[in-house]
This record gives C-alpha cells, structure tokens and sequence, in this order.
C-alpha cells in the first residue's frame, strides 16, 4: 500500500485530509509506504491527480479521503470497522461537511499565514495564488491581523464537540471511529503549522480528546513535529 | 401517552425541543394527547418541572425531548426506530449538540424579537428578561437591526447541511431519523414564528428536505400555521 501525502519543506506531513487517511491506515493496522509530494508535484503522481491523499493498493487507486476510508473497511471488513454500522457512516458524512465547510475556513483563517511560511519555495507561489482568490484579494499576511477575531469563532464553532466530548470519549463512542479522524486532521493541521493552542481551551473536553487521538496507534499523530 | 407542550398566545406549537418530541411520537404512529402550555404555567406540570417537552407513558415521566426519543425506541422497539443503529444514535447526539449550541442561537437572534410579539401576555415579561439577560442587556426588538447579519451567518452555518442533503435525502439516509427531528424541530420553530424563508435558501438540498419532513407523517408539520 502506497500512500501519498502532502509535505512541507521540513518533510512534515500537514494536509487536514492527508491525515484522515494516515489515521484510518493506522487504525486498520496498516504501515503505508508513504511517498511525500509538495503541492506542485501532486499532478505528476498520476494522469488527473489533482488532490492528495492518493491510496495505491494493489491495482486500485484511490485519489480522495472518503474513498480510501470506505476502500479500507470494504477489504479488511475484519479489523475494527472504521464504520461499524450504517449509523456511524451517516456520522461520518455529517463531520465530514460540517468539518470542510465550518471548521477547515475558520482554521484557514487563523493559520493561512504561517503555511506559507513552511511550505517548499516551489509550492509558495501556487498556494498564495490560489489561497489569496478565495480571500477575494486579501494577502494571506492580512489574516494575521483578524486572528483574534477568528479564534472566537473557532472556539465557538467548537462548542457542540466541547459539550459532546464531556458525553462520551470518541465521536464512535467508547473508540474511535471515521468521524473522530476527520476531525482530527483539522486539528492536526493546526497543531502541525503551529496554530493549535490558539483555540483549543486547554484542560477542556476537546484537549482531552485530541491527546487521546495523537496517543493512538503507537502515536502516530504526536510523532509529528508540532510548531512553526 | 401524554405530550405537554409550549404554545403562542394562538394556540400555535412553536418550540424547537417540543417539535423534535412531536415527530418522534409522529414517527412511532402514536397520537398523544397534547397538553398546550405557555411559559409560565411549565413549572405547575408536576414537581420540578421546568421546561417542556414533558411526556406522561403511564407510570413514566419524561422531562426531556432525549429521554422521549430513547423511551420510544425501547418501549416501541418493533415500529420504525428513531435511532437504528448505535451509530445513529451518535450521529443524533452530534446533531443535538450542534443543533442547540449553534444553530439555536443564531436562529433565536434572527426571529427573537417576533416570538416576544406572539407570545402570551403573561408570558411576555418572563421571557423578555431571560433572554435578554442572554443578550447581555440588548433589548429584544435591537435583534432587527442586526438580522442581514445573522442571516448571512445562518446560511454560512447551514452550509455542511446544504452539501449532505445533496447526496443523502435524509440525514437518517433514505429514511428520516431521530437526528432529522432535531433539526426539523430548528427550522419549525423558525417556520412558526414566521422567519424561516429568511434564511432557507429556496430550491436548495435543505428546502426540499424540509418540505419532504413537514410532509411527513400525514403532515403533522404542515399543518401548523406558519408566520406571524
């Protein structure tokens, strides 16, 4: 199993969505050979590969996220279930849109910055380019000034997983499942460029949470250097 | 089976956590008799309550539109279930936090000022102190002027539901479950009260979910009043 990934020019893995994958692997028991690529090398992994993760098994690729979890559970239905019941995918496909819509902007907005700072100088062009357009002109160093603001939203748009987490331990209940990788690749993302503690109240139920998610698989999440 | 619920000075079912009770019963095919309640009469239900839904099954008293939908499921586990697997049953619980801690709140800032005007007399100052208290000393009616705002910030966080129902009719899959309840119970309010076409986009995936739910069940939503 290949599984390709976004990096940094330190070699860090980032990508939100690159860790969805990395979790779900890991969770299955599955060490990827994982070929890292930087944004401008994401076309050349494959005619029409546009995004990453991109998941090689065998004489399958798979080029997004969702398809690789599903993948994952459908051949090994035996190891624990990503999504143990039709339930627990139904959850996953709300996290996964409440998570892209709601939570990936608002961290966007308070770390759009610093990721440019660590990227590959091969990659900075593309990603101001393309990251200043959907802030409809504003200088990705303009969202420094905003961050204040930005966190409050954040921490408020975290508030259902603040009262939620006090409720159970995972998202999947008494273990993680799909859903709680989802979210933790948001928060991966922004503990990998240095952002976390900005929003994440410490000692709260999310904090717990997401200690709990980098400790798992041998700690595959907290293995990643965290910081600018 | 006894439903205690909140009404407007017309006779009109408007609260969120009732209706999510209501198409709960609605969804077991049970009638209750329903017992119409305003603000400040909840306290004189029975000993200690405080708010609605409350509802009476024989000997059990639910004071909890959570508790009403997990008795439902136990006591009526043959008829169609609310929450059909465990997985369902997070998904709703995902939806309840959400549901309450984001959707509520920004709802309430876009029709508060309206619930006031349809509201009981005696209900009227009760209800004018508690949430203008929330509102940190803003009075009720100030709400209007900031309603552009709040309806942009409405769509923005509808926005994960808007792509969902895209690709799933129900949030339950292809059937409603307890968690469409729970959101159906937001935009009823909203309905009711007189302002959920400020922020439903028309035609869009979450208009005609919301159509397809005040259908349901020989349309006991429909066939509540809407506006003020």
């Amino acid at each position: 199993v290949i599984l390709y990934e976004l990096r940094d020019r330190g070699g860090r893995a980032f990508s939100p969505f690159c860790w969805r994958s990395r979790m779900a692997l890991a969770h299955k028991g599955i060490r990827p050979q994982v070929r890292q690529v930087c944004f401008t090398e994401i076309a050349g992994i494959a005619p029409g590969t546009r995004t990453v993760p991109v998941l090689v098994d065998g004489d399958t690729m798979l080029r997004d996220s969702w398809d690789v979890a599903v993948h994952l559970d459908e051949v090994l239905p035996g190891v624990p279930a990503l999504m143990p019941t039709e339930g627990d995918r139904r959850l996953a496909r709300f996290v996964h849109h409440w998570t892209t819509h709601t939570l990936h902007p608002l961290i966007f907005r308070a770390i759009g910055a610093e990721i440019w700072d660590v990227l590959e100088p091969a990659d900075q062009p593309y990603f101001r380019e393309s990251r200043e357009r959907r802030l409809r002109g504003m200088r990705l160093e303009d969202l420094r000034d905003g961050r204040h603001v930005v966190v409050t939203e954040l921490q408020s748009a975290l508030g259902p997983l603040e009262a939620l987490l006090v409720e159970q331990e995972f998202l999947g209940g008494g273990q993680a499942s799909y859903a709680d990788y989802i979210l933790f690749g948001a928060l991966q993302w922004a503990r990998v460029i240095g952002g976390a503690h900005l929003f994440i109240k410490p000692d709260g139920a999310l904090d717990r949470w997401f200690a709990h998610c980098l400790d798992l698989h041998g700690g595959v999440g907290r293995q990643e250097a965290a910081g600018p």
